[in-house]
């Protein structure tokens, strides 16, 4: 079967290697599609070499079909559709102990701390599955884990309906977030710096914002009526991202805190401290957020048409990791695992 | 009678002024004890003329009785024990309309934006006066202010019997935070460097922790079980206090941001994200807090003693702001406004 390797100092391989037997308690699944996340372009930069191993397969965005069950892995049946949540904790450390199993101490994000799914062929504990509806297109499903990103990012904020939201950054995951918290009756507004994202939000119904126009802070009092937003999402992981989430709250808006800041950086305190507001860290998701993720693509909630720029066949994994990293006219990219697809 | 005026680019002046008779719906209350806090030590500084007017009284955390009732002022009767919540609200703006009527983007700060209380008669909006119960030492009352301070802090950041929580500054404020925390059933640490505030607070029967010294990580780790703070009060106001403050907490810990931060702060977003952080900014009070804040007090719930350090006539208000402002062995100073108090 044809598996894509991360090869340290080199790339995204693809290599023909032999199948492995499901082992006690896991399934093997026959994978369907899998999507490059902005996590796996750091991967392939070599900036989580600390984390993925040598000649690893990664991915962790999956659709598929079970295709054989190991030993005790009594909870499915060969042909169920299947996505999979790719988190394993240990249960036993203090954050674990308190609830927060997600975010354990000690958590093995699967495509990254341990093999992930870009390949035929995929054995994987019988408890990460999560069951798919016959009526979602498997395409489609490869969704579901940035959409429980989104969903996850929105719980965190305790959205009501009516409430303004600010989301900062138009990627996949601050569109998706937008998408989601619109659906939960939101007044959405997306700031984007890259025209072609905001061409896309934009189709999508959903009012934008370029951050480096010259009347930012007017169009935010204008779009929030004087009282600020009351929950802003920064998804750009930048400074100038969370410079203008943190600005354009009202008293006790909520920022939730999606993008990965590499750096400290540096942030109004007094701010916070005069308007009461109010900062979430959101990471990954909690088993409830991949439910409704399923639903949410289930019910076609999610503008999947739109997201996904292209799909190419695994064969040709690497080229599709070359050209999301180039950017450009890009969203989400899928790569087909599927026996016998081509490009 | 004698008030205290900021006179700007001198100080503290104790000036004799002509009594003025209360206005429709005013209350004269006949001052008895007033705090100097440590916002009134940057107004002596010279770093709040753009709010302290020029020969204004100033003094927020007041006890007195009332002396004399103005035209429509009928909640109130001669003799009653009182405070005075400092806070007048347009009630129209964004946030009052909101409901947070307490951070009003117009906010007065009685003592700040107008005339405070450290004069011997002072006529307030009767809305402003809350009720002292007759078991409560008027010396006691002048700290009610500071403690609904502490008790909205402590409030903001949802505390539950049982958890850790780290109280970053070991002035008035953070001890006042430490005591509620404690009363609520928190185990409680306190940061600070002053040995002299150290042992006010291990007096206390408060663990205390030397933020200079080399084992603090340990220390912490030691005492949190490896699990990390579950709530982090940051009253230092400082880039280190803040620092100490985030990397102390372990998952979906709380971090109350109480100090006032002048300039913008490095902050560890990475560590907001991985850890599910939550940041709460907490400012001055709501009328349960005040209201709270009596109830501990008359209990003997607060070290009264403990905190006040010394009690300077009016006549002696210069002298008694400038030895606060040198700092050393001190930590709460009450001005005794009444009739006849001698230094």
């Amino acid at each position: 079967m044809l598996a894509a390797q991360y090869v340290a100092g080199s790339g995204i391989e693809v290599a023909t290697v032999p199948p492995e037997q499901p082992g006690p308690g896991e399934v093997r699944i026959e994978v369907a599609y899998v999507g490059i996340c902005g996590t796996d372009l750091h991967i392939l930069a070599g900036h989580m070499d600390e984390r993925v191993a040598d000649h690893g397969v990664i991915g962790h965005e999956v659709s598929g079909r079970v295709g054989a069950l190991g030993e005790g892995a009594t909870a499915w049946a060969v042909g169920d559709p299947v996505t999979v949540m790719p988190l394993r904790w240990c249960g036993s450390c203090p954050t674990c102990r308190a609830g927060h199993t997600h975010i354990c101490d000690r958590l093995d994000f699967v495509g990254i701390d341990s093999p992930g799914g870009m390949q035929q062929l995929w054995n994987v504990p019988q408890e990460l599955l999560v069951p798919l509806p016959p009526t979602l297109a498997l395409r489609d499903a490869a969704l579901v884990e940035p959409v429980a990103v989104a969903h996850h990012d929105v719980a965190r904020s305790a959205l009501s309906a009516g409430e303004r939201a600010l989301v900062v950054g138009g990627g996949p995951i601050g569109v998706l977030i937008a998408v989601v918290a619109r659906g939960q009756g939101a007044q959405v507004l997306l700031a984007e710096p890259d025209p072609y994202r905001r061409s896309v939000v934009a189709g999508l119904g959903i009012e934008v914002l370029d951050p480096g126009a010259a009347d930012v802070a007017a169009t935010l009092d204008g779009w929030s009526e004087g009282a600020g937003a009351a929950v802003a999402f920064e998804v750009s992981g930048s400074q100038p991202g969370l410079d203008l989430a943190v600005s354009s709250l009202g008293a006790r808006g909520r920022l939730v805190v999606v993008g990965i800041h590499a750096e400290p950086r540096q942030v109004d305190m007094k701010r916070v401290f005069w308007k009461e507001l109010q900062f979430l860290g959101a990471r990954v998701y909690e088993r409830a957020d991949f439910v409704a993720a399923v639903r949410l693509l289930d019910e076609g909630a999610i503008p999947v048409d739109a997201l996904v720029s292209r799909v190419d066949a695994l064969a040709d994994a690497p080229a599709a990791f070359e050209r999301l990293a180039e950017g450009g006219r890009v969203m989400k990219v899928l790569v087909d695992c599927r026996s016998g697809a081509t490009s």
